[in-house]
């Protein structure tokens, strides 16, 4: 499980946005291993308003840790 | 999907707190690409309390990103 | 949207904490334009423990923006 | 509202979480300022878990914020 | 209650962990002071699986705190 | 308990991820001691949409911690 995240760097924010999101999978994937039962239950958070709130706020958490990592691309600018 | 966030640099806190809204839309987005399903599940937390308030911590979340990367807007004081 | 808020940088942290109040307020304004829907959800909240509770986190989040732009206030120590 | 709080700077990580306890009835109070109101909810909490656990969430995120004005006590060790 | 945490260096991140779970516990005391009331909740959210998740929200961000006042214990490496 | 980790340091952000899924199970072993118990609350939130996602949350805020530890694997780069 450790060799599919080899770096936090990304060239924009918009990839680190993007980034933010498969670290939050990961997450969810390392809690609940068996994909049936996550597919199962995708739908279910994914068409529940509060819990899209939820899933958006660990992506803001992880997109913050992103945005650090990559000193928030100050030199790209 | 990277190409819509070129920077977090923005000109004044007001600016840089549009874009936090802007950030929690795209988390949002990218957990529930279907516009249609989005547009249907808006009304049902723009109108209830709890959830306003769970989408404003995940903007507060963001909003912590940006202005860390504008080095809190000190300089334009 | 963007002139309200000039700056992060307040005198003491108890104006930062006034700051923070503000930076939530404006937050649920962003995802819910419409005033009079905002007027008649705000008792909801106000008068319900928990949505106190989840409101009041929102406001730490901005509180530790606002505390971190102003350098903890240390030197008007 | 701007004078009950002159500094974030305490003696002691001990001192620190008792203002991180301070800072966060003052959230409440500004989001819910009728006294009697707050007096009212209290209770309701107070022998709730989950609102226990979540009021003690908001604690926890102020006393990251004093921790820091305090550079962690270090130098009082 | 200012005594109880003269610092909040350890040696290892483990003993970190302990800590921020003290401190987690400190923060539930303070908000509700009554050891009985605590004694009667605590059965409710240590065998409910969402209030233990919640709980442990509540020490990740106590041990983050904890982690960056001992620089990560980066020098005990 | 404090000798499971003796370091937060990891060679890669995907070891890290997995260290910091370690910690979040920690949090909820200190909280809730009884290994039994543990194995018969896993299912119910390891199946629900909501808990998955909270759980994620807790592995973010470590994964924060952790990645600052790292220096966010700059070095590695």
């Amino acid at each position: 499980m450790t060799e599919w995240l080899p770096t936090l760097i990304t060239k924009t924010p918009g990839e680190g946005s993007d980034l933010a999101v498969k670290l939050s999978r990961v997450a969810v994937k390392l809690t609940q291993p068996d994909a049936e039962t996550r597919d199962r239950l995708r739908p279910v958070y994914a068409e529940n308003a509060d819990s899209l709130i939820a899933a958006s706020q660990v992506v803001a958490t992880h997109f913050a840790t992103v945005a650090a990592a990559n000193d928030y691309w100050r030199a790209a600018r």
